[in-house]
């Protein structure tokens, strides 16, 4: 079983990100359950605007792409800008928007066999929001979102330390983020098993 | 298998209700894949507000509380008012918030083996909206979110008809809908066979 | 120059309301500022479902719809329930849709002249998409939301303790608080002084 | 009296926009009204992730950054993808996150004597929700509001054509453009003429 972790930091490697350090939480316990985790940091890629799997030259979603139809389940990592998802977390969903119309050799969508879950950073309230943003989404998409299949870390009211700055709440965080990643983990072997069935059509 | 319609219209009955009549072809549906289908209409249960699962003397949720309970696939069909959810469907969320601490005998949340589905219609836009709000509540429950298990019906731009005024676009919602019958169903039976681990604690 | 509160908790007087605390520090700048406040708990009154002005017998919405036409400003504040508006909230702005239709003898929408504020609660994070919601809702109806115009309080992530079991934060959300209450005054004043111009008609 | 619009279409010029079609008729009342009106197109821009208003060499936003300090009403034109806000949108919203804390001589937020206002277009449902998304990034930053100050575009349910490619409905939006614009100025005038005051400081 392999999982993929979209990091949608705003910061550029090398640069320390919240995000990838709660994202790692439910990774390792992705990896104690088994699964092949890969991890990718969108802002490295230039993603280029649009909604189309392949927006030409100089594109660098479409890798991006064929390692999300490899795997099995998607973590999408955020932080929470003006208490809204990141650009770059929308301009990756934008990209998977086109995956709606992919489908396998039975005609479902792409998505139809896999499952997701969300993390969200923030120094300020807005994790909720952001996690059903990106959620309906997903399901718009296709994928399958577990019960619970998600955590978050922030501290209101206000603007206030980052994630990494402030150890306060990080064991909510911590199980929060385990029990994501079990779930994820069930509910993508169940799904592996028998996937959702072929759309019902005009 | 059993299948609960949570009606959230502000009407009364026997007011015609156009959320109950979009929401009668996902029932449709889930009863031609052998499944038991009930439904009410919130607004004529006296639902008093609170989050606990007994606000006491007169509370109409009890009841409700034990069909969903019983139901194995939940589906909240609500209209669109203001471009939000409805208050009625904001009251039953409310009320499900209880459910978060409530255990099988293995210390799992009630809802961690169901799936849930919404439904929506309005006049005017905001379906997308809705549908994202009342399944990230959902999934915070503990309920598992089947890809594409949503429908909707409305038209915009600006105020217009409503669903049992206007035929364009039925066709979408019903193929839609029946879709997400589906999903349901076939999700329902795998997480019925093995439900979501027990959480991780602190 | 008039203001008036409305509290939308769900518990009814005369139990302890977190919200009620919180818009205090509103309500106790707007008095400084020479404004007459007057305040409401919505779930006291029997508020019937509906989106229109008054709907019958029984209905206790009429003499709050008076109430609002009176206030020069309106400030909801609300409680956050499962991240998102409470029941009480959304049914007072269904109840306000049908101020959208009401004019003034130069057939300006009612609130045309009106400034609108927020103030959220809560033990857990959502307090940003309360915000956005509730205003997104009062633009809608014709208020105009002054920059800045709310406050809240929580502590995330993961459920707490309410506002006033919990110092923390405190000052933050009260100069937040006399802020939005100042911004309101001078938005008001401006406003009242020359309304927004009457709609143009189709 | 300066307007400018920012454009967060997707396509790079010169590809036909939809969004700047529908934003034309907000801008053609604006001149009607006497504004000076610029428009940019933001995705034109190499506009670089995160949230300082200068993020180094090849960064596109700082001249963007001088043109909205100059102008006293701002119209944020987005179309809608997977029924939210464009990640374009964002990433403007998400480098005006430093106007919070510019100030000008006397310590106020520098958007406090500004007003702004919101064209959404789409070819589904999801325009409410960007509204009040876009308002309420807005509101933070510290623009002002007015009622009403919005306009869209859309038909549900379901994908189906585009703006230009579909003229139902364009009366309606048209006339809530016009009366957005005119609110627009309205309000701005008189925010001209006084600023909301310097904010309480803890």
């Amino acid at each position: 079983m392999k999982a993929m972790i979209v990091n949608c930091t705003l910061k550029p490697s090398p640069e320390t990100s919240n995000t990838e350090a709660l994202a790692a939480v439910v990774a390792g316990k992705l990896r104690e359950e088994g699964v092949e985790v890969s991890e990718i940091r969108a802002v490295d890629a230039d993603i280029k605007p649009g909604v189309e799997t392949d927006m030409g030259e100089g594109d660098g979603w479409p890798p991006i792409h064929e390692a999300l139809l490899a795997a099995d389940i998607l973590v999408i990592a955020t932080p929470t800008w003006l208490a809204r998802p990141a650009s770059v977390t929308q301009r990756v969903l934008e990209r998977m928007d086109a995956m709606i119309a992919e489908t396998d050799e039975e005609e479902r969508p792409v998505a139809y066999g896999k499952v997701a879950g969300v993390v969200v950073t923030g120094n300020e309230d807005g994790a909720h929001h952001v996690i059903s943003e990106v959620m309906g989404a997903l399901i718009d998409v296709g994928y399958t979102i577990p019960g619970q299949a998600w955590t978050y870390w922030n501290r209101g009211p206000g603007p206030g330390k980052s994630y990494l700055e402030d150890d306060s709440g990080h064991e909510w965080s911590r199980t929060t983020g385990e029990t994501a990643a079990q779930n994820l983990v069930a509910a993508a072997k169940v799904l592996a098993a028998e996937a959702l069935p072929v759309p019902v059509s005009g």
